[in-house]
């Protein structure tokens, strides 16, 4: 598939030159499903993160962060199936001891291994069977491991989800690669969102957050399943430069057009994570426009993508309107009601704090598809954000409530 | 029922003296349903109210909030099925039209009238209906009315609800008489909640205002169904005297028997229209102890009680305290989790950041029971919060879907 100035690839982490991965059963979720992923670059990769802002933090994160701060990393260690959060002193010693095991098996630096986890919260991490694990891990890594860690690293996803684009600069190929799990949850507990990106460009350390923390926020930071954010989430990239023999010149272009890229990349990643979503039946576009600047159509739309009686209204199909002026209003951002308006699809139901007469069967037709765009434009300025969200339904809670899984 | 200072009687609205109630039907809703509701007071009370912070708030909540700086009305019109909300400058001369028509019929001044809504959002409301209602509302007004005006004023509560109590001032007996309609939704929209409080006690209009907010802020600010806010929630309160053949002196101790029983009345409203909320299964109290301030405590306990994560555990009788800690953590509020102690009624289940070994069995046994009690201390300070909240059930999405009615 070609993209403006860049095309899609096949290899999902491994895409990128020089990195290896893969996916092994420990036996923390049972039943030999896959729960540990491996990610290693050949060389020393530049690294960063963007982490959860939930004041509750997964030892293994804690960890993780404190290492960062060198900006570089091998490898990444990511487990699903227990979380290591809220486990205390013991979970971070886990989480260390994880790394070091991989460190010393891989004869990497120390210091040099970051760790995620995802699952169960409040149970520790069964050691024993992580140490089998990273043995195993280790030996299997590979330049075709991509799609193996892409399952072990799933919760209840319903699939392994990996994007890879190439793009040229400086008359070589440069690969971006990664892998996500979304929210899904494992019995007795939580949505996390993990995400893990590779590429072969060499990026300095603040570019890379720079860029990482811009696309995460036009991405993950504007999706939602349930409004709950997890004591887990992580976005974690690595960049190794081996697409090229020594480390070139990137020129402000050439950093713009990986930018856009990595944008494409994180974006349809959000994308494929809200549309596999737990129980999810439909996509909701939701558009603000007219604001009277960025951060307040994010807050209006964040509210409404939050709202039960909105997701519920999309689920049932009905065009209720009233349910997103009510969510918009709860945001507390400062609309004025009298100045907006409101479109679903193509129609407009709303203008002026009023409703406006459309053709209901026409409608009722959108209103059945499988995404319906929301657009609600404030009357107030410039100020504009795009949201993704999905409906809520009766598979949601049952799914959540371990009636049914 | 003897409670501690003030005893509970019958007579919803209508138990206090000289106010006089109905309810009927005026073809809003259709099928003769009850739709329209009116609350009178003899004489000339002072009122005052406690209104949405939405910011898109209902045509008959503008008009009202603009009539009340008088301080003062004889009566209080309700409609149910028609929200008069995202209806521009034609609902705001509905609303007043249908209170002018009540103060003609009634023989009374100009703005003596306050008028509420609830029901679908975006509908002009049908002026003729109404005016018929009105005037079929007035012939009904009786001292035995309370319970019709109850029943007008639901949407999908499954029982009308009323409270009222009588209390010992002055060697006279005063009472507090009230109505309330919950989160409930009618096709295709809107969960409201509108309480109308009665009294005869003379009050002065700032007095009642401030023991109004505080009883409020202590009930129905802590509760919560799905975390939306209508455009059309509002509390009324009018005290008309009628107790006393002329306004007594009221002693500090005496107000404090006053508001000690308003916060009795409002406290368990709220609570039965938790107990009533859409869907709701199950009656979850969350107790927030050992915060910073009380402030930090109701942040924390609301994000709890709205996390959709946690209602579900709570549905599926999952101990997942870990669902706990994370939405918790996601308030923002400055907790520290390695201080943080959840317990689960009488269980410990985490402290110091780490779970805690317990009765697994006992426990599943609490998780079962139709209310539970959720206690988190944070370990910081001396700030406490009690909220109220409910399970989340495929019946909620059922509801609010119209999948289901």
């Amino acid at each position: 598939m070609r993209e403006d100035g860049f095309e899609r690839v096949l290899g999902g982490v491994c895409a990128p030159r020089g990195f290896l991965a893969s996916g092994v059963s420990c036996g923390i979720k049972g039943g030999g499903k896959p729960d540990l992923a491996l990610v290693y670059s050949r060389v020393p990769a530049s690294a960063t993160g963007v982490f959860t802002s939930n004041e509750v933090k997964s030892a293994s994160l804690l960890v993780t962060a404190e290492k960062m701060s060198a900006g570089e990393a091998s490898a990444i260690l990511v487990n699903s199936g227990n979380a290591n959060s809220m486990t205390g002193e013991r979970g971070i010693e886990d989480a260390k001891k994880s790394a070091s095991l991989v460190e010393k098996k891989l004869g990497l630096a120390p210091g040099s291994v970051l760790v995620a986890s995802t699952g169960v919260i409040g149970e520790y991490l069964p050691m024993e069977k992580l140490e089998g694990g990273i043995d195993l891990a280790v030996e299997e890594l590979s330049p075709g491991g991509n799609t193996d860690a892409a399952k072990a690293i799933t919760t209840t996803d319903t699939y392994p989800k990996e994007l890879a684009v190439e793009l040229e600069i400086n008359g070589r190929a440069v690969r971006i690669g990664s892998m996500a799990k979304g929210s899904g949850m494992i019995h007795p507990n939580m949505a996390t969102m993990i995400v893990i990106i590779t590429t072969d460009l060499a990026l300095d350390a603040d570019l890379m957050r720079g860029m990482l923390s811009q696309a995460v926020e036009w991405s993950f930071n504007r999706i939602s399943v349930d409004g709950d954010q997890s004591s887990n989430d992580v976005v974690l990239m690595m960049a190794n430069g081996s697409a090229f023999s020594k480390k070139p010149k990137i020129s402000e272009s050439d950093a713009e057009e990986f930018f856009k890229a990595l944008c494409w990349l994180t974006g349809n990643l959000a994308m494929a994570l809200v549309k596999d979503g737990e129980g999810a039946s439909k996509l909701l576009r939701l558009v603000v426009n007219g604001a009277s600047d960025d951060d307040q159509a994010v807050r209006v739309a964040r509210a409404v993508a939050n709202s039960n009686l909105v997701k519920c209204a999309f689920y049932g199909g009905l065009p209720a309107w009233g349910r997103i002026a009510m969510a918009a209003g709860n945001a507390g951002a400062g609309i004025q009601p009298e100045k907006m308006e409101i479109r679903l699809g193509d129609f407009e139901v709303a203008s002026g704090g009023r409703p406006v007469e459309h053709d209901q069967k026409e409608l009722a037709r959108i209103m059945e598809r499988g995404e319906v765009e929301i657009t609600i434009d404030l009357g107030l300025g410039e100020g504009s954000a795009y949201f993704l969200t999905s409906d809520l339904t009766p598979e949601y809670v049952l799914l959540n409530s371990s009636k049914k899984s």
